[in-house]
C-alpha cells in the first residue's frame, strides 16, 4: 500500500512530500496510523548523511505515536484502535543474550533501526515516522496509557524519554541520590523531569543562564552554569551520577571531577569531533567511571512510558507542519526549540 | 632515633646512603625492622620529581616487609617479632565516609602516603621503605602470613598486588568471567596471578611476543599480542573486565572494543601524556565503561595478603643491593626486570 510521507532523495536536498509503500501486515504485525512524530537530532544527521551510510530515499522519524488500524492474526498484544508508540527499533534477532534480556538495543546481531535499517521491504531499508502509517512487528510496538490529549507530547518519550530513563534507572537514580543532567535540550529536559520523578536530587547544568528558570520549572532542584568555575567547584565530588546529553565535543573533566567516589558520568551522544581526552587521574583517585548508554530495550521503553503516564510526564513540544521540517532542523541546530518539535501527521 | 636509608637530595641527583630520623613509637605505633622493600615505578617518578611536588630529601619505598621490633602501649593488634607489611598508605583521617568504609585510599581529607606525605615528624614529610626501620600507626600495618622464606617476594604485594587485586575484586573477577590483563610488568604479572587464582579465564595482552611463555607460566589461559589486529579482533566483544596496567599513553579503543556489553576497562596508571581520546561510540553501543582504580584500602590489603598466602602467590622478583637502585631504575624504565626489583635492606 502507498502512504504519504516526507523525506529526502539525497543528502543535499531538502525534505519533500513523497509516496512510499508499506507492507501489508504479516501475521505478527501491527499497522499504525501515525498521529504525531517527534523530530530528533538523529533524524537530521541521518537525512543529511552526516554520519555517512544513509540510504535514499530517506524518511526519518523514530518518535512515533498513533493508533492501531490493522492487525495480523497472531498479533495478540493489541487491538484495533489502541493508542501505541514505535521508537528507535523495529527489529532485532530475538535470539541473542541481549535480546533474551530484553536489551534489544544491544542486539549482538544488530538491531533494525526504525529508519535506514536493513529490511526485506521495499526499498530495502526501513522508512520512519514522517509518514501517515507504519507496519511493525508487535514485539516492537508499545502501549501508550497517557490521556489522548497528551498524545503529541508523548511522542518524544519514544527516543528522548527512553534515552534518559534507561541510564537513570540502570545507574540507580532515586531518593538519596544526587543526579546531574548536562544540557537542557530534547534529551536533557526529559532527563530532568524523569530524574526528578524518580526522587533524585536533580542538578541541571547549562551554558545558558537564560535556561535557569526553565530548568527549575522542569524539576531541577539546582541549576549550575557550567561556564562558571566557582559554581562548578561548589559541587566537586558530590554527584552519584551525571547524565551528559551534550553530543558536541566538550571537556568531560569538568563533570567527572564533580562525581563522588564510585560515581559515573554517562554519555548518550557521540560527538562529531572527539571530546578532549579525559583526565585519567580524575577516574583513578575516586574510582569513577565514564560510561555510555544507548536508548533502551522494548520492555524498558514500556516501563518508561508507564512511569511517565503515572507521573504525568510528557515532553515540552512545539508542533509543526510537515512542510516546515527543514526550518525546524535549522532551528534545532541552533537549540532554538523548547524542547522538541513534533510533526502533526495530519499535515502530510 | 637515627636509621640508615637510601634517598636523593634533589631531583637530578642519584640516590645515596643517608641517615634519617624516625620518631619513637607513640601509643598506637608499630616499629618495624625492614627486611625488604620492593621498587615501584612511583618511587622513580617521585624521587626524580617527574610528577612535581617532591620534597627532599626523598626516601622512596612503599612495598615494605619486616618484623615488629617495638610497640606502643595501645598497639594491641601486633606483638614483637610479628612479620608485617606496610604499603602505600601510613595515615588517613579515619573519620570520613571513605575511611569508615575501609577505603582509606579514597580518604576525603587526603591519605598520607608512605613517602612524600605530610607529617609532623622531621623533616615534615614522610620517608619510605628504602631504610632500615619505619614507625607506623598500627591501623596501617598488615599481617603477613606467608612462609618466612617467601618474605622478599611478598613485598611487591603491598603495592603491585593490591593495585591489581582491588579492581579485580571490585569488578567481580572470578569463575565464569573472562578477564584481560594489559601489560606484563610489575603490576600486570601480579594481575595475571591473582585473576587466575580468583578462577577467572585470564587473557594476557602484551606487545612483546617474547613474554608469551612467561604469561602462560604466570597463569594466563591465553596470550594476545596486542599489536596483531587479527588476534585482537578474535576477542571482540568478549571480556567482562579488562585491567589495563600500562601507564604510557596508548589506544584505549583497542581494548574497550573487546569488552562485552556492560564490561569495564579499568585503568590503574596515570599516563604522562594523555591517551588518545577514547571513542564514545564504543562505550554507548555496548553500555561499556572506562573506570579508574587506586591501590586498595587497608582491610582489602589484608584480605589480598591472606588470599595470596592461601593460594601461594608471591611476586617474581630480582633482589638488589641498595647501591644498585639507580641501575635498577634505569632497567625498570626499559621494562628489563622480571618482574619486580626488591631491595635487601641488609645492604643498607
Amino acid at each position: 500500500m502507498t502512504v504519504k510521507a516526507y523525506g529526502a532523495n539525497a543528502a543535499d536536498q531538502p525534505l519533500q512530500a513523497m509516496d512510499i509503500t508499506r507492507r501489508a501486515p504479516g501475521p505478527r504485525d501491527v499497522q499504525v496510523e501515525i498521529a504525531f512524530c517527534g523530530v530528533c537530532h538523529s533524524d537530521l544527521h541521518t537525512v543529511r548523511s552526516e554520519w555517512g551510510g544513509t540510504k535514499y530515499p530517506c524518511v526519518p522519524g523514530h518518535e512515533i505515536v498513533g493508533h492501531v488500524s490493522a492487525l495480523g492474526a497472531d498479533a495478540r498484544g493489541f487491538k484495533i484502535g489502541d493508542t501505541v508508540g514505535v521508537g528507535c527499533l523495529v527489529g532485532s534477532c530475538q535470539q541473542c543474550a541481549a535480546c533474551d534480556e530484553g536489551l534489544e538495543q544491544y542486539c549482538e546481531n544488530g538491531f533494525t533501526g526504525t529508519y535506514n535499517g536493513a529490511t526485506a521491504d521495499a526499498p530495502g531499508h526501513t522508512l520512519g515516522g514522517y509518514a501517515q502509517r507504519i507496519v511493525v512487528d508487535e514485539n516492537f510496538v508499545l502501549h501508550i496509557r497517557h490521556p489522548e490529549a497528551q498524545l503529541a507530547a508523548v511522542a518524544p518519550l519514544l527516543c528522548a524519554g527512553i534515552t534518559t530513563y534507561s541510564p537513570l534507572r540502570h545507574w540507580n537514580a532515586g531518593p538519596g541520590k544526587k543526579v546531574g543532567i548536562v544540557g537542557i535540550g530534547g534529551l536533557g529536559h526529559m532527563g530532568i523531569k524523569i530524574a526528578h520523578a524518580m526522587g533524585a536530587h536533580v542538578v541541571a547544568f547549562t551554558t545558558s543562564d537564560g535556561k535557569r528558570q526553565d530548568a527549575h520549572d522542569l524539576g531541577a532542584d539546582e541549576v549550575v552554569i557550567s561556564r562558571d568555575a566557582a559554581q562548578m567547584q561548589a559541587h566537586a565530588g558530590s554527584f552519584d551520577l551525571i547524565l551528559d546529553t551534550v553530543a558536541a565535543s566538550h571537556d568531560l573533566d569538568a563533570f567527572s571531577s564533580l562525581l563522588k567516589r564510585d560515581g559515573t558520568l554517562v554519555l548518550v551522544g557521540v560527538p562529531e569531533h572527539a571530546h578532549p581526552s579525559p583526565n585519567v587521574g580524575n577516574l583513578i583517585f575516586k574510582r569513577r567511571a565514564i560510561a555510555g548508554s544507548l536508548i533502551g530495550g522494548i520492555a524498558e521503553t514500556q516501563e518508561m512510558l508507564d512511569f511517565c503516564a503515572q507521573h504525568g510526564l510528557v515532553a515540552d513540544i512545539e508542533m509543526i507542519a510537515a512542510r516546515d521540517i527543514d526550518k525546524a532542523y535549522d532551528r534545532m541546530v541552533h537549540s532554538d526549540v523548547k524542547y522538541r518539535f513534533v510533526i502533526d501527521s495530519a499535515t502530510l
